[in-house]
Order: structure tokens, then C-alpha cells, then sequence
């Protein structure tokens, strides 16, 4: 299980005095490019021209987040070939309850756009506890 | 079927030259705000201090959208008791081609952010071609 | 004076269910994004490898704007060497009031990120009335 | 000097794969928010339906910020009645230097949206060493 802390911030507000939508995908976006550099893969994708791109989005959204909310983001990754699935549960440290529950399907291009299987450093994530 | 016309922009393109998958959820909430408007249900609901609470998205990102793209939200209404469910494609007119497909899930919460049934003027939406 | 037409969306409002004030800054971006392409400049500057890079900002805000206010952003632009200034003033169509005015001074960087002279194609562009 | 400490994220850079000029913005507001609450402000102030609101921003861009990069706001606060300026420096741990310096000029708004007096316990806030 990977672990991604934050607070929740001003500017991510909306009018409903909540962080918006949206702003989830932004906490869990993060949460996955700090995967990426602990695990010494960015510069090896980024070097190599490839990138982890997402193809499908789910979350379920249930309860709101409001500002100064203490946040980690939780994080499992599983291999279903050809997609990296990252599992992330939002909870809110604040008031110990969940906010959200998403699964983020990515795909591997390379340099042309074109998919590539995963390679073996990246499956070794799914083998985090 | 409702439409909701945009132009991709500069601010909303990501370290990858594309639009970011976040902002795609930014083009269909501000749909659903153009047809609460268009409807004549935004005032309405306000004044009531009620509001339409995203609850669950699920969108496939299909292809990616570039700068100055001319994009069109197609929006279809659909009510799952106790659920209100929008049901968006993103087209990109400047290939013609399916940029996204994507279900929001929404609930009508009262100034007490309790749940509420979905009142006949939004059903009504439903109704719409 | 180039126009750059916009509508003030939803998840652009802030808490105070106002256009928050780091917006005003993404709407002159884009006045900017839109100059460059209409006057073929960008295509020119992309695949030369050099940028125009915001070096100041100064903007002073004089009314809010709110959820679906038309707005049109004027721009004007100086050469002050090694700049090039635009000067832009945010002007709200739905009540016929500016809403912001604001100097962004600009640099060209070379693909080595060192400053250039601002060519000529570019300087054509303050003598735009 | 007030301190607020943050990191880079990756859906806060643009397509020139740096930290966009407008999220500077926002990395400032957060700063002010912090402020606010850490010296018990900001229940005061939301409770009496006021709100300090941004008339006028000047930044200056000194050196990109780059994915992952360590930043602190640093701030001061002068009283220039009516307004209450902050002075923010954005530093750059991860390389020791400033990234850009800026001036934020707000004023206090009552609930009618009327300009008030900076009262004491703000202005309290400028002789923070």
C-alpha cells in the first residue's frame, strides 16, 4: 500500500464551500507521480520517451472534503494486462472516515502513442503490500 | 440531447501537451451547469438551498484533446431513483471523433445535506431528445 | 486591439462563489494562446524550440465576476525591449463593466531557455490598433 | 515571517513542464488561508460574514519551478489603509533560490460587500517579526 499525504487547500473549493469533483482526480494524479519517483521509474519512463496514460476512471464519491482537511491518499496497483489499475481510497485523516474510492486504469505508450505491455519493474509494483 | 460547446485551452494542457483527464470532468460539470441554467432550474434550486451533488463518475478517455480542439459535451438525462445520471460524450469536432465517454451519478441533497427525491421539473429532463 | 470572448464557468468559482482571482490570469493566457495562433505565430514559435515565458504580472481587480458573466478580454501589446508587454484589460459584457486590468510582461527564451530579441513578426504585433 | 511549506505537483505544471505562472497564485492564497488559521482568524472572520478579498497582485518571475520541487511562501504583512498587503517571497529549497516575489494588496469586505477598516487583530499581523 502506498501512502500520499496532503491538505486540502483554498483554491480547490467550490461555491458548494467543498473541494470540488474534480480536485479528487488531481489528489490521486499526484498520488500516482510520487509512486513513480520513490520507485526510480520517472526518469526511466521519461528518459525512454513512454508514459503511463489514463484510460478510465471510476470513483465513487462519499463524503465531502472541506478546507484544512488532513488527506492520505491510498494506493494498491494491480497488473491486468494490458491496463496498470491503481486502486486509490481517499480517507480523511480529519474525521478518519473515507472520501472516496476510485480504480484509474492506465496503459503504457511509447514514444509513437503506440501501447506496450508493462514491463517487469512496473508489475513489481503490484507486489507491494 | 443537450450540447455544450468549448474550446480546449492553453492553461488546461498538462506536462504531456494534452488535455489533462481532470479537466474532462471540468467540460461536463460545466454541461450539466449550462442546462440547469438553460432549464430555468439553477435560480430554483438555489433559492431553495438545495443542490445536485456529484455521487460517482465513471469516464473512458478515448482520445486525447489538444490545444484550440473545438469540443462538444452531448448530454443525456437519465433518473435512477434516488439518482439523477448524466450521461456525456465529449466529441472533438476538430477530428470528429469521440474524445470521452463518461456516466455522473448526482443526488439532490436539501440545505441539510440530507438525500431528496428528484422533483418532476428535473425528471423532465429526462424527457428531453 | 485583439478580443478574446469567454464565459465565466462553474468550477471557476472559488468559496466566495466568485471568479477566483488566480482565473483572471488563466483568461489572459488564453487571450495570449489565441493571438499568437491567429497572427500564425505559434506554429512558428513551437517548431523553432522557443517560448514566450511570463516574467511579471501585474493585475488590479476591479469587480467580480460571476457564474455565466460574458467576458471579453482586449489586449493591446508594446515592445519594451526585451519585453514584449501585453496589456489587457478584462471587460464583463453582461453588465458593461471592466472587471480587470492587467500588464503581463513577456520574454522570449530561446531552447537553451536564453533570452532573444523579440523578432520582428512579433514586434508586428503592437502595431495592431 | 510567516512560512508555508509545499511541493510541486504534476498536474500543476503546463506544456512547458514547469509550474504554470497562474498556480503561483494559488500556492499564495494558500498561503494567506494558513495565516489566517493559524492565528484564528479565519472563524472570526467567516462567522461575521466577512471576507478579505484581492484587489491587486504584482508577481514577479524570477526561475521556473519544476515537478517535485520543495517551495515555502515566505510573507509579510504591511497595513497600507484601507488595505492589508502581503509581500510574499515563493523560495526554492530544492535549488536555494527565489522563484518569484510578489505584492498582494486586499481589502476587508463586510456582508453587504462594503469596504471596512483593517481592525486590530489583523493588523496585528504586520508586527509578526
Amino acid at each position: 500500500m502506498f501512502e500520499y499525504h496532503l491538505k486540502a487547500k483554498g483554491y480547490e473549493l467550490d461555491s458548494y464551500n467543498h473541494v470540488n469533483n474534480a480536485v479528487y482526480l488531481n489528489y490521486m494524479e499526484q498520488a500516482r507521480w510520487e509512486i513513480m519517483r520513490d520507485q526510480k521509474l520517472l526518469d526511466k519512463l521519461q528518459s525512454s520517451g513512454k508514459k503511463l496514460v489514463v484510460t478510465e476512471v471510476h470513483v465513487k464519491y462519499i463524503r465531502e472534503i472541506r478546507l484544512f482537511d488532513e488527506i492520505v491518499v491510498l494506493t494498491k496497483i494491480k497488473k491486468e494486462a494490458p491496463y496498470l489499475v491503481f486502486q486509490h481510497k481517499i480517507k480523511n485523516k480529519t474525521n478518519g472516515l473515507f472520501a472516496a474510492k476510485a480504480n484509474v486504469k492506465t496503459i503504457l505508450l511509447d514514444s509513437d502513442n503506440m501501447p506496450e505491455d508493462i514491463p517487469d519493474d512496473l508489475v513489481d509494483l503490484t507486489k507491494k503490500k
